[in-house]
């Protein structure tokens, strides 16, 4: 069906049996959120759990909340409540620092198990990947020195020659944060495998956005992000994916207390327990951490397929949209129009992606912008419609058109 | 001044100048508290502040937040709301991931800063130090595998002989997390530095517990804990503090995108910047992070040496009372009698040490056990009075000389 108008949208809106979803969030009034890709939106029950945690369970309860309240296990019990959104089993997931330090945990382990190999020195990854994941990387081979080096490739066509007898692990982010470039896990894990390497996963713009399903593609690690579309708050702390084929030989130089095997023993050495929370370190942050199962109900009330259906429709409505309703304007597509290669998001190119982005905000249409010259809107089905897509375009057509953004705005440091 | 009546100690509170302050916490009625050394109490202001950062700042401002919010900048600037109570200048601090975490990254880089000389191989610390501490140093050490060694000495007396031309660093906690034993700061540092070793000292019971000067002493590195005497609620992130003086040779392993010199222009490859910025790693837990304020403000209206001062006159009362009116019990004082070697907590050695303590929390009187058979009570000077004292100590005399308390019960896996 081409959509010509907004009364079109606005009958799948209607129809959308997803559409309710959204009044569990708290989005201010006239403002269409393409962004819950970098900050996920509010759930409503957000303020008054993080109230509970702080008047009820600090305030009152005091330290007898760290059994009394689960503080503890809260690790534990949010990963169980994540494990359906990425095709884990029980006992597979904690959640618990952040994407950076995980992925640091996740990638020791796997050099770790391929240690008796000397001649898997390599890990591939792509220059494109988001940079954190490429620096933590360089930091773990870096110190120590043991003739690591990292292979960046230029494009996913590049893996089936990349791999080969050399390659320890490789680690890639599912969903490309800058392109929306999906991916297909089942495949490139297979890929991995038949040349004896470790398969480690980001999924970062892939949990909750996408359906997932580590363990049916075999995967050997994953790490993640619960604040973009799993809605946990800014900033709330990451997740963390072992096999439980993996969980006796998972080992990582940050061996803290949280991980140890009786850590309330007090012992003098690290002693390794074979479980899942072997990848925990520290003391974590509480209330950010508690907020995390506020967005994980949400998914509860759904299911990924729908709502990766939903995804699919309102990004294939933008890109229509878009080619349809802003053409001649200098945009081009970045994110592949092949369903089974899209994330959750649409990115455009454009010369003055950063000044159009800036003056759509202005409006109240919340996208972002990346380097270079991006454009970049996340579709979360849970609260984002069709109305709002083509309101979205109308602006963007709008913008453009009028020319009535700042030709000369440049971005600044930190945005 | 002998104590000897309940009359006494309240006299003490009314001219006591800081009892106003107990009026910023958020204590339950009829609780006696004594163990902010372990969780803080709630500031009263932690309810509204989370609020304001849930609703506004997260639901409202959404994405902006980062910027508008100052989200991006709070590790600094509570680093810097920090340092005066620690001795460290300006940008000198940040508050960040755990306490484990940054330890990591201080050892690593202290390491480093070590590696021209081969033989300095030997990290010395304590065996009674809080266990994360040497586990996070084995995990280093193991991983590196170049020969380091930990050296795990039993008494502080060893210190003059432990180290040597061998010793790379030299990692204490300050105040021991079990006897309270405080550190001499300066002399250590200084004996540290006479044989080429490098300093780090842990601060989590000392920051916010007793005057701590980090730069008067010349230390190397510091970590320490928010969640305790700094009242940052449950699990809120660590600092970590780096002297203007190394932070150009500042490098550790866990190198992600929040330490790298543009953090934003998302290019392939980490670079180093010469800042106290370098120390951080990944997104922070915004909320539990921006929670640390409402501790620090409260510390802006008084300062150490008035703390200190009411900190060592409630111990002094405390181990006093025990002496005088629990004696022939079986208690055993743990901690030092003298001053400058006590930290702002008592321990007590029992036989039934763990039963005492679950009737004393069923009394309302709120300390914690530690193994082995070690009663801790820590005084915060913020929010415990004497007749506080004088209370606690009734209700331990009475529960001895009554023997009201479970003879057999025994500490379970996890308190």
């Amino acid at each position: 069906m081409t959509i010509q108008s907004r009364e079109q949208c606005e009958q799948l809106d209607r129809e959308d049996a997803l559409a309710h979803l959204k009044q569990e969030f708290a989005l201010p009034e006239g403002v269409i959120y393409l962004d819950g890709n970098s900050l996920g939106a509010r759930p409503k029950a957000a303020a008054s759990r993080a109230a509970e945690v702080i008047q009820q369970e600090w305030g009152t309860d005091l330290i007898t909340s760290w059994n009394k309240a689960g503080w503890f296990d809260l690790p534990s019990r949010l990963g169980n409540l994540l494990s359906p959104l990425i095709g884990a089993e029980a006992n597979e997931v904690v959640v618990t620092d952040t994407t950076s330090g995980n992925l640091f945990k996740a990638l020791a382990a796997a050099l770790h198990m391929q240690a008796g190999d000397d001649q898997r020195k390599v890990i591939i990854t792509e220059r494109s990947n988001f940079p954190t994941d490429i620096y933590m990387a360089e930091g773990l081979t870096g110190w120590l020195q043991r003739g690591y080096r990292i292979h960046l490739i230029d494009s996913p066509e590049e893996l089936s020659t990349a791999i080969n007898a050399e390659t320890a692990v490789v680690m890639l982010t599912h969903v490309n944060y800058r392109t929306g470039y999906l991916h297909d896990m089942q495949t490139v894990t297979a890929l991995a495998h038949q040349h004896g390497a470790l398969m480690l996963w980001d999924l970062a713009h892939s949990a909750g956005a996408v359906p997932v399903n580590l363990n049916a593609a075999n995967a050997d690690f994953a790490v993640g992000c619960t604040y973009k579309y799993l809605n946990g708050g800014p900033g709330s702390p990451a997740f963390i994916w072992v096999p439980a084929r993996h969980q006796a030989k998972f080992r990582h130089p940050l061996s803290g207390w949280w991980g140890h095997a009786s850590p309330f023993a007090m012992s003098p050495h690290f002693e390794h327990q074979p479980t899942i929370r072997a990848a925990l370190c520290g003391t974590q942050p509480i209330v950010s951490l508690a907020l995390v199962e506020c967005g994980l109900e949400i998914f509860a009330k759904t299911d990924m397929q729908a709502l990766r259906k939903k995804s699919l429709a309102l990004t294939d409505l933008f890109i229509a949209l878009v080619e349809q309703r802003c053409a001649g304007f200098g945009l081009e597509l970045v994110t592949p129009r092949d369903h089974v290669q899209r994330g959750s998001q649409v990115s455009l190119h454009h010369p003055h992606a950063y000044a159009l982005i800036q003056a759509l905000i202005a409006r109240g249409v919340v996208g972002d912008y990346r380097e270079p010259g991006i454009l970049r809107f996340g579709f979360t089905p849970l609260y984002v419609g069709f109305a709002d897509v083509w309101d979205a375009a109308e602006h963007l057509r709008d913008l453009l058109a009028s020319q009535s953004y700042d030709l000369n705005l440049k971005r600044n440091a930190v945005t």
